[in-house]
């Protein structure tokens, strides 16, 4: 694993709630202000922004002013970490049930 | 998301702590009793006995009786909600910052 253990323990435990979950979806394709985030999700903006603050520290958003409007998004290289703690779990695991089955399949043919 | 949210709320919150991390790295591609795991990690019996319990009850690894050993391994039907979690999430954002190049790309040929 290259990623800090501290930054995985942010990016899952940021992840284990769903309005977290819900608020991700929201800004994944365009940038919303803590009131749109609220109105789309029946939240209320204090709500919004305590879980906005986990996510930010979690760098699994990030946001940025543009006018007066404080606005915030997805940041794809923070939800890359946990992304990439399945993909370096995985190959392995997925190798070692293709030898079982090989393994298995040789055993019934003998 | 086709998961349920509790589940993934379990699966997040089991995978948010670098011990339990660390026994599921372990038990990824073999069988291990309580006392393999606390040896090969530094750790007491009893440690790595209650993050078993979490990892369990997340779906993310399981158990079973051979002789009179208890032996655990990843499950990775339970991983498999996690990883799915991403892959869900991330072929939009991708084809969004695909679109945001492409017209950023035609601003600065006009």
């Amino acid at each position: 694993m290259s990623e800090p253990a501290g930054e995985l323990d942010r990016t899952f435990h940021a992840l284990a709630d769903p309005n977290r979950r819900a608020i991700l979806s929201v800004v994944r394709n365009k940038r919303c202000a803590v009131g749109e985030i609220a109105d789309m999700l029946g939240l209320s903006q204090q709500i919004v922004s305590h879980h906005l603050k986990v996510l930010r520290a979690a760098g699994l958003v990030t946001g940025a002013r543009s006018g007066t409007r404080h606005l915030f998004v997805v940041r794809v290289e923070g939800l890359a970490v946990g992304k990439g703690f399945f993909e370096d779990f995985w190959p392995e695991r997925l190798s070692a049930l293709k030898r079982a089955v090989e393994s298995s399949a040789r055993s019934s043919d003998g």
